[in-house]
């Protein structure tokens, strides 16, 4: 989506502008918090701008809670690197491994303060309401987290328990993203709350669509490794649903599989996967994301305020989000 | 002083309060949340409260920042605690020793998402210039949290950037929180300046007396081991003058026993304090802390909107933050 990249162009070029006025005596706080803005798809801010001009706002306006999303979303990245003791995020080695672990908590808890700063230059009658939308999102996230941690130590974690944790911890903030354009653009109650639930829909659908590329994508289009989160143990939709479905055996040898050491990496990677094939895991797979892609579109289909190319435009980016490979 | 009495309790009775609405779902979220706010003197809120009652404000609003700066206090100490590896905390085990590192840190987000949460229930008008304030010393206190941390690694720390990083990390708060009283009882501008350089100046003299008893102190009126900073190497008052005065052989003798591996900690305590002596450090730490209490008392004196009767809760304010030995 041409859209998108100049999107993408306008957040960058913004961010260089803000932080070229940043104290340069403190220049070790700061370092790694530009760093950790580097690359990636700018997904959250863009989607920022996308709904402003959706609901024809103001873009240079916008360019406010798109920094917020942004630098928030960093933020948990640079937590949860050190949380889940991460090295390489983006191809480069992440801020704990480049610097510390206390360098990155530090730098991180100065960009959630960064988050509020800039919030603070929008207009004063919409600061309060979207500081609210960031605060609700950003507690939820903390939760999603929280529950994604506690995962880490059971078998035993219902389907209703994961779709909780991949809605706190991804879905939220796609969602709060593509609400705060409608905020500030002065949509109507009903296309704020449509525009979020399209958020959550298309947020799932990426996240049950990552767990489906771990393990049946190819290398050179997911662009991670595959079979990483078999080798992690990390529970996700492929494998809950593997484990409230399959019979003794299977189960049994699962179980085997998630709690013992891991001898031969590509072994487990073949023996799980066997199993999600026949139980035909990648079908059930594909039909949620079938399913919650229907209910995206209905999201759309429920926005009153807005015309048919405006409407074309979300149809392109849960595309764009959902159809990805990478 | 009774009324800070008063202040303590209305502050507790408020936390329990707010604390009893949350989600207990996310219980583990949460439990490290309240466990930290538990104890402590409170300074900070009572200085809100106080200030807030010298300006005639509304103290039911006051209790919003109040609150805000506690937890923001609170969460500086979760994660403070994780980077200097303490273990020990107002005679308790610190969260990450109680739950875990990333649990600590995880907490520690969560509150400093609730300080802002907490600052939107202020009426509409207040929330900028609140939120600045809060957002320009956050920021101020992560800057000081990186000096100190670069710090321990060189024993070439000028009396200057000593002075900044205790400004930064525990000054600027005390500042804040008698500021945020005088902001939301809309003082004047020359008001809000004097009581904030009141705050500096006490909360310098604080740190600097905090210093001085560690060396020279008493056990059952410190409340800690004495020592301390000289066992952990800690860069203080104490040091950073007796390194800029020692000639040669008592300058070597310092730097050696603030490099070399301790053996036998009473030791080096008394070879420490035995160069301080002679170099009398007492007597210009004393000297200094009461430099800086005339300019606080002068602060007071600059304050134009308050009655005489008000001054003297400063002055007895002022009293109780530097004459206590604990």
């Amino acid at each position: 989506m041409q859209r998108l990249k100049i999107y993408q162009q306008l957040i960058i070029d913004n961010f260089n502008e803000i932080f070229s006025g940043y104290n340069p005596e403190i220049k070790k706080l700061y370092d790694p918090i530009t760093y950790s803005l580097e690359g990636g798809k700018k997904i959250r801010p863009v989607s920022v701008l996308l709904s402003t001009d959706i609901f024809e706002g103001n873009l240079k306006e916008a360019l406010i809670p798109a920094f917020a999303v942004e630098m928030f979303h960093n933020f948990t990245l640079l937590h949860d690197d050190v949380m889940d003791n991460s090295f390489v995020r983006r191809n480069r080695p992440t801020v704990h491994a480049k610097w510390s672990v206390n360098q990155a908590i530090l730098s991180g808890d100065a960009m959630m303060i960064l988050v509020y700063q800039k919030l603070i230059e929008l207009p004063s009658h919409k600061i309060k309401p979207v500081i609210e939308m960031i605060n609700k999102t950003a507690l939820q996230v903390c939760e999603g987290q929280q529950l994604d941690m506690d995962f880490e130590t059971t078998l035993n974690v219902s389907l209703e328990k994961y779709m909780q944790m991949i809605k706190l911890k991804t879905a939220v903030l796609l969602a709060a993203s593509l609400s705060l354009g409608a905020i500030i653009s002065d949509a109507s109650e009903n296309d704020i709350k449509n525009i979020y639930d399209f958020g959550i829909n298309i947020g799932l659908a990426f996240q049950i669509q990552d767990d489906y590329f771990d393990s049946f994508g190819e290398l050179k289009t997911f662009g991670k490794k595959i079979g990483n989160d078999i080798i992690t143990n990390k529970k996700t939709f492929l494998l809950i649903n593997a484990l409230s479905m399959a019979e003794k055996t299977d189960k049994e040898k699962l179980k085997q599989l998630y709690t013992a050491e891991t001898k031969d990496e590509q072994a487990k990677i073949e023996e799980v996967k066997n199993i999600f094939f026949k139980l035909q895991i990648p079908e059930i797979t594909k039909e949620k994301i079938k399913i919650l892609y229907e209910s995206a579109q209905k999201n759309i289909e429920n926005l009153k305020g807005i015309s048919s190319s405006k409407k074309e435009q979300l149809y392109e980016f849960a595309e764009y989000i959902i159809k990805r490979e990478k």
